[in-house]
């Protein structure tokens, strides 16, 4: 149901909740404001402040594992960005979280085929040397139906491979057998613990990520490269296989990061928020790159465009560089719990945490009122080669967390195809980030944003719209 | 010149020698031999006895630094295998050479953008720790060019990057670059030494190989991945950059390790031989699959293949896993040390170390009394997708060391676009063969085996062959 931006003037001056889609109006990108974003995503798509920004932060600060000094350099490194790019306000929050350090890692194969095993200690992962025969599982399932205690002094290897997807859905799988794997073969006995590692290459990379145990002892946990991972299921046909793994890691206190947020500030709605988020934290192995180096580039590189057009947007152009994302969304949540009670001066949140790839296709979740508003950000971006999803898709990671409070959300679909071959690896290096792609990345977070700044109303964001996330 | 069979029996029967052009009689390939030929081809293009070799090899062994542990097993599996393989005489002959080894190796960028670089101690460096500031030179002739001693207390950075090619011409220049550099870099007064690999992928592997340093005080010698390359040229680029290298490695007394040798013996003239090279060693970060695993597997195939046809070859089949290549052709030249008065007995040697890329051209040296033999041989291998390229290439390695010598050879070129992605990187594993390449790879060498084998005439090896060496 159309109506007027008459009768929306009318409602926003009876104070009546624009939130509630019985009563909304329904919101309308103003022409001149889609003409502003078209030029945006223009001039984007002919821009590097992006490839700049990660080439910056993959150089300069390099890996940034929370709480390791490389963290503290990055958020130096965010707060003096933010302000050479022009942002208005520079601020930060403090994020607390539990220090898990990597100091070695060795594996290997003992016996009359003894060789050393690629692995990397799991995220979250305690010390210790261990050594056993390995008994394999081809599935978590399998690991879990067997008996506690069966597999006393043993080490348990959970051998699933992960499929190549655009969107990635891979992961779901893989994830799991990281995060209870563990757990599970602890509950079963195992004294160690190794899987086929949630990652798509053959390069002999081994692929890092957090794991947790449940309420199970915790027992040292890695993760091999794939091939490692064929090598040792070969081993295992072939008969008796005993591996030896040496981690040197674990928890070692507390740690004190922060979120470093900028914003261009709205001219007409300054306390309403467009937020766009992206981690700054990276896995040790490399530098950060695709996951998320690209996004905080995007992100900032879209509000720095934004603040170089001619007029200043009405609301608040907000991004946000989120501390330690990858062992838990510590940052995500000291946030969300920051805006708990402003779920609806988030006009719309969007993330980019799916690496930097082409994106196919754009959704998120919206109320009724905006039908017709986001289909017009859409037509603005369908020209980058981008389908349109609606009510579909999630923000990803921290805005996540947002748009199940109930904020107005859109959601870029990225080609992940090759994202989980790069992801918590040492090859997540920058030579891996597409210009092309950046570019064309950044004009559809700048182009959307701007004109989410400038609607001439909601987008639907409150309590109210948890139900419309898919 | 085309003489007739009756002119070379004459010949043979006079006592005139054989490989003198001017009176060799024309050699060539019977008709039923060529039938055979055609028979062994295509039945070797659907065996997979070449894979498990490899599989075997790859998996059972794993890495075999020369001097090793994996060293000994491969010895000891090549001597089994070979007698399972139904060959009729193993031997070994001793191979003694300083022993060389890693034990381990790490590399950091100093300072405000402190992180670690991938890197491997390149063979034949001492150990030692260094830091100190890089410079970075772009061509090995300008490293070569400075003053001596105008670089004291500095690391070189030799930063050249190398060309991809087919016929993997882009390593000279990579090759040079790691095996003068760091004499070069010593020269000038330099502490420590790395350089960009001399490998074509943008995996982060490490790619190690054999350095050397000329008459100057050996300085530890390391090289990056090509992405670390990339990293420390844009550090450099953006101000002095410190670098620590602590490598553990060195020389560390002799070692006698063994050439093994499996033989089908010939029928009818067993003291001569057709010669089939690989070699056994591998360097240690990966399972040495395409260097050289697929080379053993092939030419041991080849000659199982032949064994398993209902005629014995004439001439006997020789495969030789030579130890030590990747340190100096150790193997090949106690081989061809043995062999130099025996140069004429080699009827035709061939050698596969550029990996088991599909072929795509044939050619080799030979007498000119052989020439029409040799297209018959190109005939039958022609449908592999092979193009003719008489009196050209080398043998390669061990083989081409007899080849020098004055042998007749078979010089298989191999697509190695891919090859040096992986050669001497942690990343040479068994999944980067590809089981069709190589069956394609076993039915040419084993062709042209049988054929040479059962020729009627000589190829024309001796001394006098040298000068049609190219």
């Amino acid at each position: 149901m159309r109506k007027s931006n008459l009768s929306w003037a009318l409602l926003v001056a009876l104070g009546l909740p624009l939130s509630s889609a019985a009563f909304a109006a329904e919101t309308h990108i103003p022409d001149e404001v889609v003409k502003d974003a078209t030029t945006l995503r223009d001039r984007a798509l002919n821009d590097d402040t992006a490839w700049a920004i990660v080439e910056s932060l993959t150089t300069e600060v390099g890996p940034r594992l929370a709480g390791s000094e490389g963290d503290a350099r990055a958020v130096a490194w965010a707060k003096a960005k933010f302000k050479a790019l022009g942002y208005d306000k520079v601020w930060t929050q403090d994020v607390t979280f539990p220090k898990w350090e990597r100091r070695s890692e060795h594996g290997e194969v003992l016996g009359h085929s003894s060789q050393a095993l690629a692995l990397t200690a799991l995220g979250g992962s305690p010390g210790g040397t261990v050594q056993g025969e390995v008994v394999r599982f081809d599935s978590l399932k399998a690991l879990q139906a067997v008996a506690p205690g069966s597999l006393k002094g043993k080490i348990v290897f959970v051998d699933v491979p992960m499929p190549r997807a655009r969107d990635g859905h891979g992961y779901g799988v893989g994830a799991s057998v990281r995060r209870r794997g563990p757990g599970a073969a602890s509950r079963a006995g195992a004294i160690g613990y190794v899987m086929r590692p949630a990652g798509t290459d053959w390069h002999r990379n081994v692929h890092t990520g957090m794991t947790g145990y449940d309420d199970q002892t915790p027992i040292p946990a890695a993760s091999l490269s794939n091939n490692d991972a064929d090598q040792l299921a070969r081993l295992v046909a072939l008969g008796k296989t005993e591996i030896k793994l040496a981690l040197d890691c674990g928890f070692n206190g507390t740690y004190t990061s922060q979120n470093v947020i900028g914003e261009i500030t709205g001219s007409g709605k300054p306390d309403d928020i467009v937020a766009l988020g992206a981690h700054l934290d990276s896995w040790d192995l490399g530098t950060g790159a695709i996951d998320d180096g690209g996004g905080i580039a995007l992100t900032m590189a879209a509000g720095h465009l934004i603040k170089q057009m001619k007029t200043r947007p009405i609301r608040t152009i907000r991004v946000i560089a989120f501390a330690n994302e990858e062992q838990g969304l510590w940052g995500g949540r000291v946030y969300a719990e920051s805006q708990k009670d402003k779920i609806r001066r988030h006009q719309m949140v969007m993330e980019s945490d799916s690496g930097p790839g082409i994106i196919y296709a754009f959704g998120g979740s919206w109320g009724t009122e905006a039908e017709k508003a986001v289909k017009q950000m859409y037509d603005v971006i369908a020209p980058l080669g981008i389908a349109y999803t609606p009510q579909q898709g999630n923000a990803e990671s921290e805005m996540e967390l947002m748009q199940g409070s109930g904020a107005a959300a859109a959601a870029f679909a990225h080609d992940a195809s090759r994202y989980f071959d790069l992801h918590h690896t040492p090859n997540d290096t920058l030579d891996k980030i597409d210009p092309k792609a950046l570019q064309q990345n950044t004009a559809a977070y700048a182009a959307v944003a701007l004109m989410a700044a400038n609607a001439d109303g909601s987008l639907g964001s409150g309590p109210a719209l948890v139900k419309a996330k898919p």
